[in-house]
């Protein structure tokens, strides 16, 4: 049995190590030390079928966006689905998590995972729920039969809601929303009903186990993540934190590559918090943000939202952050809202990336502000970060050297008119 | 000579004091003492013109959110910016900026005015560099020509570029982009011309006293503010800075109202730095930020990008955030450029009010926490911050007490029919 994480624990440079670094523009002995630590991680699954481009999560790499698509009960469409695989990728998205509960699941992630040229990641537990009919059905048995499926199509990280124990449940009494994640909630009503431990945690070294075998990625989820400010930060998080910071370690041990999942809603000042604890709690494994959301009062607009809480967070030294559609709290996105929520979640990483002093991200914000004391717009477009939004923007303007803003007043051009100069 | 400052100084509660204090939800006492210590402005001309709806900015009030409209030369249509005014009222700008440079400016800002419920404010150097047709001929009287008719005219609150001093210019050319403010450039330009010290400053107690007359309050502009991310926090922009609080404690002792500009193009981890600096130098006049930007590489998206920086500002306790849209650095906005413009930065100035622990900011979250807890989407309408989108969205859905995201598999709905309790 060889993952990545063995092959870095011996010191061995994979290809896939040697394409991140480059990528990255980092010392490959950087990197595979930084894998050997567990601080890195590249989920890719051996069996991965079609052409990939290996990613790196974590330490001393730019922020990665992952962006969520996936059939639902009312909207099940393979075909839309697979247009907005398309659509993210194109939008720059760096791994992709196919969360269908709609029809055909195995199917819908086959078709998905073939025309996935990054990570995907999915969440066995819901196909699981799904298959059990009722969340009673459900054990560790049909679970790990969810697993395999996945593990074998090729999926390169799953998503385990291994960390909520029965320990946890009376401290969510406390909360205004209680459980706020899908998987979560399965899973507290599971325990609720049968009062069992979460057979997840109970049965996690056999969840470890076929990670091991495929080299899939274990992506230690966050059902207890505060769904509102109110719950932001709260014992039940914590709790659930230290737990996944102890199965990282034995997955890990077992060489697993591992990742922690983060909240959720949580106020703008907890947000560098939240982040120092998980690296404290987790032994500074990647931790994957979904938003944060420093507001609960801007539905229509979570993509925002997050983007204010994903920069906060990449800032403070999150690894890897899940965007948010414009229609998070009200519905299934469709393929514009998923190219908004890619766009958006990488100009968030993108700040966070200059905080972290990520190899080349200054230097792009400098490119682009010498062609823009030029006023040269096409030299521009090599540098925004969404250069079809610039086009189509620069078509309805009618752009010589400044444009239709400030006129004979730019001041760009004013002040090198005025005998300015530049340092550059 | 009286003006808001000088009555709050005799501990004169006016009218205004008091529908503000009760708008923000605090004593008028510890409000009016706030205005008489300069930490607070209420921006209101005496010969205001119209319905007006005083506004407040400043310490321990709500962050308030400025829209910026006007005509250019290429685009000179006064209807359209009408019509940006009430589109940016009604998605709940604070104040309105009328930065007009096309054809029949005085006919512009009249039109605007009259319809204008709130705050308005101009910067009269741009008309001013307009009909003095180069920026050669401009100097003190024609400036000052241009500064009584607008505070005749009724504007509640000017821009002056008076900070920028001929010590500073050789500050500059440490500079990757030089000056990126349209006033500043005007400035830079006429003083690298003439040799001279910039008008504005010499002439500074000239200006102060129109001011006074009317009590048009003074919005000290950051003519240097940095225009990209190499350039910001520099020695250049610190030296306006002081200048800046200089001027601020001489308008203040003759009883004129001052807000301290800001910028500009800032790194996310420097932002609350600035701020400090801001509060530090100018003895914690209000803050009013242009952004922040904390990457240059976003065009197309700069209201996100001023929403990041501007929600950071907000929580280190910028007072007032100047709108961006999605146009700026490309074009003049449209009306729909301009309400996407505002609701962003209303987002961001709310995520600030969190942090600032503003009366009634963290109570609104928890209210639609809970009826999101209900999955009653008609009660979370009322909390969320933009209800028109909101409702746009929903009417797309086919919305149960479930939505299309996760259909049965909501938790929030799975929780609670686990016999999760709500601690309300």
């Amino acid at each position: 049995m060889t993952t990545q994480l063995t092959e870095a624990v011996k010191g061995n440079i994979t290809r896939q190590v040697k394409h991140i670094s480059g990528e990255e523009r980092i010392p490959a002995e950087t990197f595979v030390k930084k894998v050997a630590e567990g601080k890195a991680v590249i989920p890719m699954n051996k069996k991965r079928i079609g052409a990939f481009n290996p990613v790196g999560v974590g330490s001393g790499l730019r922020t990665k966006v992952n962006a969520n698509l996936g059939t639902s009960q009312q909207r099940s469409n393979k075909k839309e689905e697979v247009q907005k695989l398309e659509v993210a990728i194109e939008a720059g998205a760096d791994a992709i998590m196919d969360l269908s509960i709609g029809e055909d699941i195995d199917v819908t992630r086959r078709e998905i995972i073939e025309r996935c040229p990054k990570p995907l990641g999915t969440v066995p537990l819901y196909q699981a729920a799904m298959e059990a009919g009722s969340a009673g059905n459900m054990g560790i048995k049909s679970f790990l039969n969810v697993l395999r499926r996945h593990a074998e199509d090729g999926v390169d990280f799953v998503t385990i809601h291994a960390g909520i124990t029965l320990e946890a449940l009376p401290l969510l009494g406390k909360r205004l929303m209680g459980v706020v994640s899908r998987g979560g909630s399965l899973l507290v009503r599971w325990m609720q009903k049968s009062g069992n431990e979460n057979f997840l945690y109970r049965h996690f070294d056999e969840i470890v186990s076929v990670a091991a075998e495929h080299d899939v990625t274990l992506s230690l989820g966050d059902g207890l993540r505060p769904g509102c400010l109110n719950d932001a930060t709260d014992e039940a998080q914590l709790h659930e934190l230290k737990v996944l910071g102890e199965l990282g370690r034995r997955a890990r041990a077992a060489g697993v590559q591992v990742m922690i999942e983060g909240p959720g809603h949580v106020p703008l000042g907890e947000i560098a918090e939240n982040v120092r604890l998980e690296k404290q709690h987790c032994d500074n494994a990647p931790f994957y943000v979904l938003g944060p959301l420093p507001t609960d009062i801007a539905a229509g607009y979570d993509h925002l939202t997050g983007a204010i809480g994903g920069a906060a967070a990449a800032a403070a030294g999150a690894d890897f952050l899940c965007y948010l559609t414009p229609r998070e709290h009200i519905g299934l996105p469709n393929a514009s809202d998923v190219r908004e929520g890619v766009v958006l979640a990488r100009i968030a990483a993108h700040i966070g990336d200059i905080e972290k002093k990520v190899p080349g991200a200054l230097e792009k914000n400098q490119k682009m502000s010498e062609a823009r004391t030029k006023r040269d717009w096409k030299e521009m477009a090599r540098y925004v970060i969404d250069p079809q939004r610039y086009e189509e923007y620069l078509e309805n303007e009618d752009l010589t050297d400044t444009c239709s803003m400030c006129g004979e007043l730019c001041a760009v051009k004013v002040y090198r008119e005025s005998g300015g100069r530049d340092s550059n």
